[in-house]
């Protein structure tokens, strides 16, 4: 359920428009948050939106993906096998401050007067720009135009450009562009989702060097060894006469221009920045491949940024945009929703676009909440948007998955298991996570990246990335389940799987999970066949992956056998799948007569008094009626989702999402759409009171599936794509566009009919509303969606 | 079950004795384990046995009970509620430690040429004597004679006597007495039940003088801020001529005697030592305190605290021994059993004796492990034998308890509850358990605590405890349990009490533990029956309770109710009754395949791994069945004891005693006797591995109870005494007293009569083999042991 406060339409401070976050008033009582509103970033560097004089700041962050200090994890009561190293994204050398002066009096926003104010995020732009009217305390004018970019393009690259003008007077102005190393990395004091914090240094200064508007600082984190460089240059144009000056230290560097400032002669700063950190390079090369990524920033010079981010974006929302036409109504929130989902699908970009070698944090490059730490919530949540827009880094991420399955398997040993097991929250690819109840419980991690695999392989039919890193996790994974589970007498001979946490954080360390059953059933089934697959069809292939598993045939009958025989909980008098085995023996939590300030739930009650109460954090069942639907008839979708909808609490940013694409398909029109609006606004207009701590991610990617999946009621099971629209009635049309197989199919429906047209590709099978049509290319082809506003009597099984 | 490596008859290297621990050599690789055994201690203040040189020594330690440092306890992930305060008992000064020279050559047993080495742990003289006969490099023989105590009756005084002859020659010697401040509080790194350690000084000077041969330190602990003071005095006689020395600091002092010695004229240092904490004074008197003992120890002498200490014992063993006579095998181990146990009953004498104000930890005051904490173990393992043999001392406890009440509703608060919840580990009543699933979860504390409360009242008649302290425990205990468990819909209304742990730590957080749900009833029906008792016909008592806890008696209806009503796990089909609703869910661990190095389970395997099968750390069923037998058919009981036995690891040292119970009572001769041993000879044969790090000193308590309840057959259902002698074939004769309700009963039975004395007292009904007698006093009842060896097939329920 939609607890209290959000009954009503979540409002937010942005005008209303398709391309545009616009802050138009400064806003001190917002800092932290417009710090992650206008963070912007490439998914290998990002940078929250502080201001470019570096104050006031509230939570000031720039963030390399995977640069990490490490820790040991201390337990107030430790026990075997419990994760041992804590790893922390650290808060890396910031080098976009640049400070003004006029006539020496510095320019700072809270206490200036200020003629117009304005912040604008542009997402076609994809660039952070303000516009600054001040009059200076003696009443000179000073117009500041700044312009902020990582680009998208050029991964170890971003820049500032900074103009002021003097529109009265002149005046003597200094810049001072500035380098901080050992920024502070502090905690959550009482939020155990926040970061591990360091009290003390954890960068250690390497080298620092200046040469001419150039300077460069390199640190070191203490435990984890891993380094990184920084470097900053400058090109600074004007007609006024002026000096420049660098100065630097370990820590510390800046270059200060001089500017003998005329009226009306504006000068003009270009500060390009570049890092270069040791997860993707030789320590001892790092400073020589930022000074040539400086080199080449320089003589290509700032348009040519400007423009590439342009066309990177234009080629990004060709892509990946989906319109939403909503139904004017006279309102100011018409037009809400494109903007919202827009900046949804910006902040994915932001966060995965360059997202090579690594994951995608749970926070993106926005914030150290979570830690910068890869969970579940990149194959989940992530991977539909990719798998169908962007395929290359949807095949990047599972790369990355592999490259961990080493480690993984060695924590399988650790906790007493065969095969692998992948770390619930991790960064290198060891196991942090410090609560095993609501974290390595969470087996299900496994069957979300072999579910995950499989929608790409359907998708994309990239058989290369499953025979020569896919399979080999399939065979690890299937092996950890075979292992975890066993056959009960006392289930009719079922298989069980026993003491794992499903998604739902509020019931830890169940039997049966049906979550995680199903899933891991799918693990099983998926792995099995490719295994037979390749042994048919592709013998060298299998022979390698035999080489690197070990794999016997026998086991391969062994994971058929158990996923066959894989017990589903059900409850015949409710006609529900419970939870778990126990779900159903719970009390029920009094959601209603909970007061609004003690959500969520597990800050202000203990996690025991949670776990005995039927209360959900975060889609469970519902969230496998949406992955594997296929498994669920109509009826028992309605029956669960009546059942578990009012046990939800929502204290998960991954629920919303979820439960709008099932509210849709089972005719819960009223809650689809309240659901996909609090999935869409809910860091826009900070729903959940954290967007302070950067954006959630995961469920900026389930608003492309509550889009999709909800409204154009697309299903995919086993890579057959079918729709059945069920737009709800304030939204008029939308359109979008998927790559399937090599092929480009835009979508387009409203509530009366829907058009399939493939744009690209030789001719495509989909089905609608259960009948199977043939695509012919570029042949539009318009169908009629039955019963208006999408029949849930009609179900979503294929017939022909 | 027992395990491989106990199959065989345990062994250790004391020579049997009666009444003496002895050790014939120097075990240089038993350092850490004799450290142990030759703890001496009076429950307020503990000195581990290393030798009075100081060196060599492997874990020395000084503790008073109680005496304790806090920190805050740091978790790898936080969450609301969890315990916050830390707190572990510290190794306060040293003050035992004389140094002897001979020639300058100093006296180090590793590396002396020993003539005669004799350790000797009197249990009738209540002192640890040490007898060497060194002969130095150049060929001195020098006797050494010493002899510590810690006295029982005065409670803060320990002292030392060391005397030195030379025999063959004269020398100049030294003896440097000393105190030493500041010792180190090293923790556990890689097991969990160890203490936390603190790398660095927690205990800072505040006080030190000296004066004449009198030496005073104080120091005050960092966060705590308790404070303590240890005070050394010294007697020095000889007929040789000597000088002496103070010398003193902050943290170190000593008196060195320099003395001319000669052939044959002995000369002998009297130790008098003293410590006072805040615990029990004023801090700004605790200097005078000492002084004043230390007066009064100098007044008195040495002889006459010997005296005072066999008085003490005397009376002890008077009240407490249990004789067994073993049938002689020939073996070498006829009589082991009875020197085991007298130990084992004066280790709990030395952690309890003068327990004043505080309770009793984990492991007396023998080591840090479990950081000297407070745990269920007092009520359940070691009040039966208080109660029954020194009534007063089991008073104090309950009154211990009964001042932690108001931190106990604190702690309720915390975690979401009404009422009371009794920390599961503490020192100074907040809750220290650092994890909740063996710990806070433990919710049967409270229950246990009641249990014990009634079993010492009922022995005891004493209802001034009840009503002035006993009943306001009881009103909040079922308070809590009302609140915590529900009427389930789906147990046809039965109250079921959800997310508990039991005894068994191998399946933590649980619905409806069979053990917690069993002691939670007779919490709430004890305490309905007291207040009900109360209002009736003391209620003045009735109104102050009612002005204390704000009592309603509807309350009182509804605790009733949720007893009668109260859900009792009952597998029809196997006719057991699980330990919980999962419990026979899970997989059987298989014991016999796990390699015996792999055990204990906890130090090998991932919780997780354990909590998914049906393995047993500890009785839990198999307690509920002794605890609360009259619950249960002797059927049932055989039938739970067969399933769960096999089942059981004994991880836990808290398992054997109760198995050899039940095994007793079901007519397992065998296990009875195996089990028995078993925990008789934990710790002196160190079958755990780790008495180094102390007594298991709930064990030993039950050791008494597999006499007194096991092999003896006594129950005392509700205050009504029964025995069923069930004595094994190897024990021809046990004599024991009990204290019952101001009467003296002494038991003497065999294993075919058992003849029952009233020693001191009016008369008394005993049930014997399920018939009640009348006792007249002084008047021996002798009656046949039906069977011969204690019948199972006749059960231990009364007729008539």
């Amino acid at each position: 359920m939609i607890r209290h406060e959000t009954l009503n339409p979540p409002q937010h401070i942005y005008p209303v428009n398709p391309w545009k976050i616009i802050e138009t008033s400064f806003y001190p009582r917002f800092l932290a948050q417009t710090e992650t509103i206008f963070a912007i970033g490439n998914g290998y560097l990002g940078l929250r939106g502080t201001f470019d004089e570096g104050q006031p700041e509230a939570h000031n962050g720039t963030f390399i993906n995977g640069f990490h200090e490490t820790w040991p994890i201390v337990y107030g009561e430790d026990a075997y096998g419990f994760a041992r190293t804590g790893q922390t994204m650290l808060n890396v050398t910031d080098a976009k401050v640049i400070r003004l002066y006029v006539d020496d009096e510095p320019f700072y926003l809270p206490t200036a007067s200020l003629q117009l104010y304005q912040r604008t995020l542009d997402m076609e732009a994809g660039t952070l720009d303000r516009e600054i009217l001040w009059e200076t305390p003696s009443g000179k004018r000073v117009l500041i135009e700044s312009r902020r970019i990582v680009s998208l393009e050029h991964r170890h690259l971003a820049a500032v450009s900074y103009q002021v003008t003097l529109l009265n007077c002149d005046a003597p102005v200094e810049i001072s562009s500035e380098l901080r190393g050992n920024q502070p990395n502090p905690g959550g004091v009482d939020d155990p989702r926040k970061a591990r914090g360091f009290s003390r240094k954890v960068l250690h200064a390497r080298e620092h060097y200046a040469r001419d508007h150039r300077l460069v600082l390199s640190h070191q984190a203490e435990r984890s060894r891993m380094t990184i460089a920084c470097g900053v240059d400058h090109l600074f144009e004007t007609e006024c006469s002026w000096t420049s000056n660098a100065d630097i230290g370990p820590d510390e560097a800046r270059v200060v221009f001089s500017v003998d400032a005329r009226k009306g002669k504006p000068f003009h700063l270009i500060k390009f920045i570049t890092y270069h950190s040791s997860r993707h390079a030789p320590t001892a090369e790092l400073c020589d491949r930022a000074e040539r990524t400086l080199n080449r920033a320089c003589r290509n010079g700032f348009d040519a940024l400007i423009q590439g981010q342009r066309n990177y974006l234009r080629d990004f929302w060709d892509r990946s945009d989906i319109e939403i036409e909503e139904v004017p109504d006279g309102s100011r929130t018409c037009g809400e929703m494109q903007q919202a989902l827009r900046w949804n699908l910006f902040q994915i970009l932001q966060a995965a676009a360059r997202a090579e070698g690594v994951g995608i944090p749970a926070k993106g490059l926005t914030g150290q909440t979570y830690e910068g730490h890869y969970f579940w919530d990149t194959e989940i949540y992530l991977m539909p948007f990719l798998t169908y827009t962007a395929p290359s880094i949807a095949r990047n991420l599972l790369r990355f998955r592999h490259s961990m399955l080493e480690q993984a398997r060695k924590r399988a040993r650790e906790v007493n298991q065969k095969g692998a097991l992948f770390p619930w929250r991790t960064i290198n690819g060891e196991e942090a996570s410090a609560y095993y109840a609501a974290g390595t419980a969470q087996y299900h991690i496994n069957a979300d990246i072999a579910f995950s695999l499989r929608k790409y392989v359907d998708i994309t039919e990239d058989k290369s990335l499953l025979f020569d890193e896919g399979a080999e996790i399939l065979v690890e994974t299937a092996r950890l389940w075979l292992d975890l589970g066993f056959y009960s007498g006392r289930q009719g001979g079922a298989f069980c799987i026993h003491g794992v946490t499903g998604p739902d954080e509020y019931a830890t360390v169940v039997n049966n999970n049906a979550f995680t059953n199903l899933m891991a059933r799918e693990n099983l089934r998926y792995a099995a066949e490719t295994v037979l697959e390749m042994k048919e069809r592709y013998p060298e292939h299998f022979a390698t992956l035999v080489h690197r598993t070990g794999l016997d045939l026998s086991e391969v009958s062994q994971w058929r056998h158990a996923a066959e025989s894989m017990y589903i909980p059900y409850d015949e008098a409710l006609g529900i799948h419970p939870q778990d085995d126990h779900f159903l023996d719970r009390k029920v939590w009094d959601i209603k007569g909970t007061p609004r300030e003690r959500f969520p739930l597990l800050l202000f009650h203990h996690p025991l008094v949670i776990y005995r109460h039927q209360v959900i954090k975060q889609a469970d069942v519902v969230l496998a009626m949406f992955l594997l639907g296929n498994a669920f008839s109509l009826e028992q979708k309605k029956r669960n989702f009546e059942y578990y909808d009012p046990l939800t609490t929502g204290d998960s940013s991954l629920s919303a999402c979820i439960q709008s694409i099932i509210a849709a398909e089972v005719g819960d029109e009223v809650n689809a759409l309240r659901y996909a609006r609090y999935a869409l606004l809910m860091d826009l207009a900070d729903i959940g009171g954290n967007v302070k701590d950067g954006c959630h991610i995961a469920s900026m990617g389930g608003t492309w599936m509550t889009m999709v999946y909800g409204f154009a009621g697309m299903r995919d099971y086993a890579g057959e794509i079918s729709f059945s629209p069920r737009l709800p009635s304030n939204i008029a049309r939308i359109r979008f566009a998927l790559m399937i197989r090599g092929q480009r199919l835009r979508v387009e429906t409203t509530r009366q009919n829907a058009t399939y047209t493939l744009t690209r590709g030789k001719g495509m099978e989909i089905v609608h509303e259960g009948k199977r049509h043939k695509l012919e290319p570029k042949i539009p082809l318009a169908l009629a969606v039955e019963g208006g506003h999408g029949g849930a009597e009609e179900g979503t099984k294929v017939e022909g």
